[in-house]
């Protein structure tokens, strides 16, 4: 077995697992959450919804916080949680911001000293992580899969389904970071983890990704008109729509009255999230 | 206004206030959280389930993960979230244990030096907070309450309802401290507050007050099989239960397969609670 099951919670008829394995992307032990839906089996594997988290955050908060295990166990859809960037690489400053380093990978390989040491969050989440687990998890049906995430991992969501057409059966998000190179939390990570060419960036807004995607897509965001984040140009959700609607992708972003940026937010619409995953995973 | 709000968010359709108030009973600013469910209003103002809160707890960890607001929201019920004990009063040592002092009050009032000076949240509970509350929100109807619980909240939920017929319409408790003058956290608790006469704890403890309740009863109360408390003979489910049925009284304790003692395992049955809730406070 690669991975060390730390704890297993009963939970919403099905099981939480708290995991940790030694990743060769990252150079570390990696923790994650899977949630496993009652009745998952060898011979009836659940299909599987990843949860990218935001800055700050580890796998635990949204599946304490988020509340999707229990339209997921109603569904038969399992979920994985996995945390947002190495941790305890010993890279000078990793730890020193909020936005930028541990808790904060961005969900892309980098390319620029210090940080290519470990910071491969893109190749963790899109090819190691699964890989593993589904070789493991036989409870689990690597072939059907969709990606949510919020924030940051809102971000990750997009663009790992935007990069990887045919990978993720669908993607959704909660106040997504839609167009990194046009906002600060964006430029700063990509400066560091890229370095000053903008150009190296685009491959990594979804902004940029949306407009030249050539399959269908039926996306799902909710963005709280009080959060903080998207009144200070983080989040930039009208330029992701702009851009679809030039493409003519189908995105329709909900502008939910009043919320915030918080669990409170996501836990409210969670509900049709994992509604909008069963939709493509179920059929 | 007796109240400070600290913050308004947006959830499942209605919203959480954090409130703030001196309070007389506990010589202290208490802190607590309010759910107000969609559509409550002055003319239309929503029953109230109280939620109490177990050992370390603030108002903030249920309201945060135990996820009633949803069902609430659909039923249009309220939720309070109170603290768990006084803050800062300065009384030595009250900091010291996990399992006394502060985040330990047990709602009762105390009677022993020094604790006598503001570790009175029975009062808190059942008269001050109220009164104040409903007072002030128009939109909450004071004639229509119940009260749930965990833990130690659970305790303080069957004692409140055992102790004071007519209060409130309903009670259940998700592992609840049902028998504490038998368990090594309510011997702590009530020596420290009511001194080495045991015979003054018995007003306080569920098993000894439901054999003397006149009223007819309709408790539910969800244990957990896995849950580590339950194992060590904290909660007493049993004597509860023993109590309950040699007095002719309808209790309902569901053992919950593998269940532990945490917000998953009250997450997974708040519904029912808000349910069981709901058909008293809405009939």
């Amino acid at each position: 077995m690669s991975f060390e099951t730390q704890a297993t919670i009963a939970t919403c008829g099905g099981k939480l697992l708290k995991l940790a394995h030694d990743a060769k992307t990252t150079s570390c032990q990696m923790k994650f959450n899977l949630f496993v839906p009652p009745g998952a089996s060898s011979s009836k594997p659940a299909p599987v919804l990843f949860y990218l988290s935001g800055l700050t955050c580890t796998g635990d908060n949204c599946a304490e916080k988020g509340f999707f295990q229990k339209t997921a166990a109603k569904k038969g859809i399992a979920v994985v949680y996995p945390d947002t960037s190495p941790r305890g690489l010993g890279i000078a400053g990793e730890d020193d911001a909020y936005d930028f380093g541990s808790g904060a990978g961005f969900y892309v390989d980098a390319t620029k000293e210090p940080y290519n040491k470990g910071y491969n969050m893109y190749s963790y989440i899109t090819d190691e992580l699964p890989t593993t687990l589904f070789s493991e998890f036989k409870e689990l049906d690597g072939n059907k899969v969709s990606i949510t995430g919020h924030s940051m991992g809102g971000h990750g969501a997009l663009t790992l389904f935007l990069k990887n057409p045919g990978k993720y059966r669908s993607v959704s998000a909660f106040a997504p970071i839609t167009n990194p190179s046009k906002c600060p939390w964006g430029e700063k990570a990509f400066k560091g983890y890229f370095g000053e060419d903008e150009s190296t960036w685009l491959a990594h807004d979804a902004t940029e990704l949306i407009s030249k995607y050539s399959g269908d897509t039926d996306i799902l965001i909710d963005i709280g008109t009080g959060d903080n984040f998207y009144k200070q140009g983080q989040l930039l959700p009208e330029n992701f729509e702009k851009a679809a609607k030039a493409a003519g992708k189908d995105v329709t972003v909900r502008y939910q009255p009043d919320y915030d940026h918080s669990y409170y937010f996501i836990s409210t619409f969670a509900d049709d999230h994992v509604e909008h995953a069963a939709k493509y995973l179920l059929s």
